[in-house]
């Protein structure tokens, strides 16, 4: 992501911004559920590098349980977690595949197992926003870490201290 | 767009700043590319407001020629508009189904045409920020105006003054 916003050093701030707002400024999800549906709908989208790295933060702010994080992204219809976060996550993959597959039932859903208006509009923008994530990483074909600890140091930094620190200061 | 931002005033600024940076700031293409690609990948995602509305945009950036916009939207091989677009638009058309479907090919031939690697970049971008774009409207059922001349309107003014002005004001 860096590589790519070398590219392109303004872009750094309004991204690294939105990104933080979505998924690590406190808000009514926890910043574990929005990591985690990060993470699954880059699984859904095939981008192994966003898929690991927030999958590897959902872990550090989920008490480094990784395999609840596994577990989700396998299949989280049985995964040990709330409906809530259930109904968000089959949330976010309709909104994967395509706005308009996003179907009256599927909100219904969310709003039946607790989700707020605010929640489900945040959950349907987080995964859009990684519709842009994923395509943009696999899109321009980046670099992407093989070793696995180079994520999670790279995880337990940025569950700590967001995404606005970490990109390119503003010129 | 607004109706949905209303939710969350605080994503308005970071959102209207990178909108406004890829389509409106100057840059190595023109803003009227740069909206027909946006209005292009729109339209392969069954979006009709973002189709629309910047599609209108582009006639603007365009001396209000809405025939050689609708050509591109139909098929941007026949249109009678610059290889180089040609291959960028093509591009687009990959990043829309996911990034993984982007082909060295398809580089190869955006770089034959006189592309720039920082053109790749931002048609990828572009494209990408659309997959956003669309999902959010369509996936939250937003409201759409089916006036053609609220669109007329609305994109002469951001043709004119761009995105970051018309977003709501940072708290």
């Amino acid at each position: 992501m860096r590589a790519l916003l070398a590219f392109r050093p303004e872009i750094g701030p309004p991204l690294g911004a939105l990104t933080d707002l979505l998924l690590h400024a406190p808000g009514s999800l926890t910043a574990g559920e929005r990591e985690l549906i990060g993470a699954y709908v880059s699984r859904l989208n095939a981008c192994t590098f966003c898929c690991n790295s927030h999958a590897a933060i959902a872990a550090c702010h989920l008490g480094d349980d990784e395999a609840l994080v596994a577990s989700v992204l396998a299949d989280p219809e049985s995964a040990p977690i709330s409906p809530k976060l259930k109904a968000l996550l089959a949330l976010a993959a309709r909104v994967q595949r395509g706005g308009r597959d996003v179907r009256d039932s599927d909100i219904a859903r969310a709003r039946d197992a607790g989700a707020t208006d605010l929640e489900i509009h945040d959950a349907v923008l987080i995964a859009a926003a990684f519709c842009l994530f994923n395509r943009y990483v696999d899109g321009l074909a980046a670099w992407t870490p093989t070793d696995p600890d180079a994520y999670r140091q790279r995880a337990r930094q940025t569950a700590e201290h967001g995404y606005a620190a970490g990109l390119p200061p503003k010129k």
